[in-house]
């Protein structure tokens, strides 16, 4: 699973019929040391209900088939976490409370 | 799902049988945060009627084969969605109707 | 898909016994907007009788096992086309009959 | 399999139901022909106990969902095995023993 | 698939039962043009007892369990060949019997 922000949405009218009715976000990859974005982006299906600059984890490939949100959808991103806290060797380098 | 533009077509007549009759479009990926080509190609089919310079999203891997189009087919990459609309920090970096 | 030229060949004898009698090809993968190769190199099966010098596109991951000739294989690759004809923004950048 | 160093937790409260009570490890990819970091990092379910510190190599894809911990769930990324040796052409480059 | 170096072995005790018993190779990535070690390297099942030194190619992601010592194990790589020739554009850069 990679560490992403959620930056924004993506809006579309003609699309596939099975992912009608599905939000789609548009994360940034986060480097967890410094907390930055990477410049690297991404459209994800929510299953978790993530929200405009809350940092998540998705799960990529297959297994983001494997949520009540995207089972039977043609779907390779999926947010399934919306992380609380990040710690390396036993620091903080993230808490969502003082965001 | 990865945003990109489609930038052309790749024709061939000699292929596997499975894919006879598909469209295979080119894609160039793209940087949302800019809008601008990231030089990255790839070819994918298409299940939504995707024109030359729309912005799309493509689903890869074993998700491509998830649409009406693709499904049973040797597919790594497909086109589920025309975009309309992407906001990155509830500010709109793309609108199809002012392109 | 990927864009890739047929460079060379690949030969073993020793090897897991369902590839026995699969030919692998190395592919160069290309970038379409200058026909240049990448430097960036994979073995492919191949389903289509593809030749030296030839351009074609492969389908990565589990659909490479969709074709007659990868069903069953250990197979992450496999040449699905013969390209005839790329066009970017309807101007070819390539054309087969004309290498 | 990919080696890495685990480097840290991930902790969430809001999140994909089958995941509830799964463990998230941060890991961060080494080069073993130095054991350094990489600064590239990703979260992983982790099968095996894995503390602080330790090597480990962790299984990608669909494969990741083939350990007792984690079949069923949405995962992309699973810690099978915590190292004790890698060689190198004959030389230890690591030894759990001598860290 | 990729080409490979066998470069090493990795060994652990605390590991997924499923993998209990299957030798680990250490591989580098080589790039087939100059026959070079490119710095990119990965743990590998082995399904043809491959040897420190030997060049390979292996097969990714979920194909990876398709061979008799990989089956049903959480693998995202298997050596499946151990290569004797390799050529580009007609001319040997690789044979076994020359090392």
């Amino acid at each position: 699973m990679i560490l992403a922000r959620v930056v924004g949405t993506v809006v579309s009218t003609r699309k596939e019929p099975k992912i009608e009715g599905i939000k789609f976000l548009l994360l940034e990859k986060i480097n967890p040391s410094n907390m930055q974005g990477k410049g690297d982006y991404l459209v994800a299906m929510d299953s978790v209900g993530a929200g405009l600059g809350e940092v998540v984890f998705y799960v990529a490939g297959s297994s983001s088939r494997m949520t009540a949100t995207t089972e039977g959808k043609p779907s390779d991103a999926a947010i399934i976490s919306i992380v609380d806290f990040i710690d390396i060797n036993g620091e903080y380098v993230y808490r969502k409370d003082k965001e």
